[in-house]
């Protein structure tokens, strides 16, 4: 390698990784990358202006998708991750096409881990009415192992409630028993939380499931084969570089100190600064 | 007048009345134009894509409606209606300055018909998020009475509730009994549904509230008020134009299916089209 090829590459290896997801939810894989991948540096935007993605169709998330992937590359990310399941089930698939650089959803790493979970072959998936409709994880789950049987249920109304903050409340948790019931008639012993809000409810459901149901968050197995990803293509930041404020950088579509707000509930620092920017002119 | 601007005046009169909604709520205010005004075409406009308004920001909702503002006027509209409770609070001031047709949202009627109803001079309000931290309802009920005291409440899972098709279920009347319980307390005599989701959710809340407290739709007396103006403004469709599906034209940014079969739960008939427009190019 040339000097100054190695020059390009150090400064490649420097560059963010691109994290988007339709609102703060996505941040709950941020946290995960953070965690696990503490060198690494992170664009985020969060679609907080046409939050949420959930119950629009396939060709309005993939022309979303394709918008927040020009705005990531404005900000010279060297790999994407689409840090929704909606969007990793709706558009993944159509954006990797026409990418020049890495991206990965959260979809195939949590179906990956729930297969290798699973000891009676029967997976729930929760999710929003979009990603449980496009049956991308029945999908994924069954090129692991097509005798799994995978049962999905929408629950539209987990995102505003944890968005109202009801978290361990007994309305949040009715809902939840109905929206659970016929999964745990199947008799699941693995369910794939599969909206990256559904992790703040986990204690909620976990009282609902009990502890023979292993709950898999695609989050944590997201960072992990972000990490693999990184390595394969030479991309891993070796550290020091910038550090501190500016590791971390976040970018919304609407409402800026609603999202700071809810993102410092999440996260494990202060984020300081978050910016607006208008996302439909990418 | 001449022969010729009779002939204008004729077709202006014949043109449809735009209406428009962050989703297909404002159905429920196309539905009272439809009863009341017989006589008037609409082109109505749900924004799918980008619902819900009611937790976004002033600056994007004023944004949203500007371009659906323009889209309606490419349909050649001779007066617009805001049937969106957010966008009527947070954009109507706004977009009547730059505006060269008669333009009206529900709030002002609302708010009138609820200080004419009210005895006690205490009146609830209940919507989204937006809408009451606008106070713009309290504003314009204060403007008729300065001496009506007018008490908030957002309610942010009425509308996920509401689409889910929960309108008698337990779980939204708990929710409802708790959202509604503080205005209960202070003896308010009238309450305005002041998103236009509730009121497909009137029976619910009439438990919670007993026959002596009067509910407030401001549909009816939006599309009252609408009559007024039409006439006012010698724009009133005096018939015999147009008939049957041409009557009525309905334009959405996402999911058309998903709109019409909601839209037909509501119309007192069967709409056979939907257009799906993308709304970011205007």
């Amino acid at each position: 390698m040339s000097e100054h090829n190695r020059g390009e590459r150090e400064a490649l290896c420097q560059a963010p990784v691109g994290v988007f997801d339709s609102g703060v939810g996505g941040l709950t894989v941020a946290r995960e990358i953070m965690r696990n991948l503490p060198e690494e540096r992170i664009v985020y935007f969060g679609d907080t202006a046409r939050v949420p993605y959930g119950s629009k169709s396939k060709d309005t998330v993939i022309r979303y998708s394709r918008q927040i992937i020009r705005f990531l590359k404005t900000q010279g990310v060297k790999a994407i991750v689409i840090a929704c399941n909606t969007a990793s089930a709706l558009a993944l698939e159509e954006v990797e096409k026409e990418l020049d650089l890495p991206i990965l959803g959260v979809l195939k790493p949590g179906a990956r881990v729930a297969a290798k979970t699973t000891r009676n072959k029967k997976i729930g998936v929760i999710g929003t009415e979009s990603t449980i409709n496009s049956h991308m994880y029945d999908r994924f789950i069954q090129a692991q192992d097509p005798e799994i049987s995978v049962y999905g249920k929408a629950c539209p109304l987990f995102v505003p409630l944890v968005e109202e903050g009801w978290l361990k409340d007994p309305v949040t948790e009715e809902v939840a028993r109905r929206y659970l019931d016929e999964l745990m008639h199947q008799g699941i012993d693995s369910l794939i939380l599969g909206c990256t809000h559904y992790p703040l409810l986990r204690s909620l459901l976990r009282r609902i499931t009990g502890e023979s149901v292993t709950l898999v968050n695609p989050a944590y197995e997201t960072a992990k084969e972000l990490e693999s990803l990184l390595k394969e293509k030479g991309l891993a930041n070796p550290g020091g570089g910038t550090d501190g404020a500016d590791r971390y950088q976040f970018f919304v579509s609407d409402a800026a100190d609603k999202f700071k707000h809810f993102a410092n509930s999440i996260l494990p620092y202060d984020i300081e600064t978050t910016k607006k920017i208008n996302i439909e002119e990418f």
